[in-house]
């Protein structure tokens, strides 16, 4: 038998404590530099956000339900508001899906949004290092509007 | 008993690709670029590897042998050449001292560099983290720099 390197429960507190992260950071854009500011061939931050939601329940109901559907990034928020209302509101659905995915389904494979054929396990560590790069790519637009992006490693709920 | 939901020969190989990735942004940029660039409070990109470099190896010698000595960020690399040895170097000493780690330990803590007491898999968790965050500044640093970054999802090694 093999000991577990993290158990499933843990998992899902280290990529909450992500969201927690990803939701400050959100929080720290003045509501128009959101929508607005963006490097040359990048995305603003909005649209950043806009990915992972539209990746993160998505997927996880695909995963889930057995289901293949493609996603779509076109998510309608427009206001600062409302994409922290989306984001909260994704929290309790991410935990309650990803908690109904059988242990012994993680080393599967599955075929997400019917496009990246892999193990279960690695369509949630993409979820989790997507996040990571975009909200890091957040951190610097943060820095180049003159504000200070909050601590990497707090990870605790507002 | 619980299903591992990933094997430590896994975990090693995910963070061996985002390591390849990871060399992949290095070389991207150009050489005088690399140590200068950065945003106003910000790092060079030659920093931030420098600082990811500082992490990996040291931080498995601190786990492996139990020493708890402070990081130092400050490594005398100086050329892109010199800093893509260094990356390279370390990428054998990490799979080696990663795989004498017992699966055993992860759940367990150890105070990473006499400063952060967490269980092992959390430390290892942060190495990837860290350098997913700062590899995705270095993505932005690049298109300001109107230059390409490499695809996110290629983990392949060069």
């Amino acid at each position: 038998m093999s000991t577990s390197l993290i158990s499933k429960h843990d998992l899902l507190t280290h990529w909450l404590g992500h969201r927690n992260l990803t939701r400050r950071v959100i929080e720290k854009f003045p509501e128009d530099q959101l929508f607005t500011f963006h490097v040359e061939n990048m995305r603003t931050f909005a649209d950043l956000i806009k990915e992972l939601l539209s990746l993160a329940v998505p997927g996880l109901e695909g995963i889930v339900h057995q289901e293949t559907k493609p996603y779509d990034h076109d998510l309608p928020y427009n206001t600062k508001e409302a994409l922290l209302q989306a984001w909260d509101e994704a929290t309790p659905q991410i935990e309650k899906l990803f908690l109904q995915i059988p242990e012994e389904r993680f080393p599967e494979d599955y075929n997400l949004f019917g496009q990246y054929n892999f193990p279960i396990i690695y369509n949630i560590l993409y979820f989790i290092d997507n996040e990571v790069h975009h909200r890091g790519q957040g951190f610097v637009y943060l820095r180049m509007l003159g504000i200070e992006p909050p601590f990497f490693w707090d990870r605790e709920k507002n």
